[in-house]
């Protein structure tokens, strides 16, 4: 198995701000992919992300507010099938600590090296939402490569 | 063991660009850190990086011109030392394709979830170098966190 990892901060902000962005379509659609529908905000429910070169549906397993989500894949990309996204919050001086894993890829194949980096940008994204009021998500995100 | 994995495409270059710009001073100070000394171009030699946060020397370990890189850290923090930083290089149509691996961290620490991003965002800069002229190296960098 293997895991993608990430952290950011964001400054001037508070773990309830991230949170909120994780867990509402308003900040879902504003960092991540314009296209989101479903429920994040119940555990059991179901987010639809879709994204110029496909998507995904994402299971909310676990929500502690202004502490974690932890969502499971269980429709997308046969690689993404199973795997588990996770977001721990917390505060550190005057940012919002975003500590971030997506886990269980069975194999580190080329198109997790890419979803490793796209990850980064979008999460970059979540920070400039929350700091400037405009995120970058699909489709108007960053461009990193042949592969979107 | 734990990997950090990214994966760029650098749009209307070649893997022999890519390669220049991991294997030459000029290289390495734009888009990764200004302060860079050091024998980048020889199999054996050492590549001494200095960052506003601190720094690291890599030791060169193979060399395939247009193909891959590999260094092995032989100074700097505790977690970094031992482990290996690869690109490997190839062409997809108008992109040169950079896979990177930073390989053999003991732990996933948290630690190791801020290098991932701020490695995705050194990577976008060794890309924006090729593609315009001007990267975003240490200090000029992007600013992820109070991690900085």
């Amino acid at each position: 198995m293997a895991d993608i990892l990430h952290r950011i901060g964001v400054r001037g902000s508070s773990p309830d701000d991230v949170y909120a962005a994780l867990t509402t379509l308003e900040g879902l659609s504003g960092w991540w992919a314009r296209d989101t529908t479903g429920k994040p905000g119940d555990v059991g429910g179901v987010i639809k992300f879709r994204f110029v070169p496909g998507g995904f549906d994402m299971q909310v397993v676990e929500l502690q507010p202004g502490r974690k989500v932890v969502w499971e894949v269980v429709e997308g990309p046969a690689e993404w099938l199973g795997t588990r996204v996770d977001f721990e919050l917390s505060q550190a001086g005057d940012f919002a600590i975003a500590v971030f894993a997506h886990r269980g890829w069975a194999e580190p194949v080329e198109f997790m090296h890419h979803c490793s980096t796209k990850w980064a940008t979008y999460l970059l994204s979540l920070k400039q939402l929350i700091e400037t009021g405009v995120g970058a998500p699909d489709p108007v995100d960053l461009q990193i490569s042949d592969w979107h």
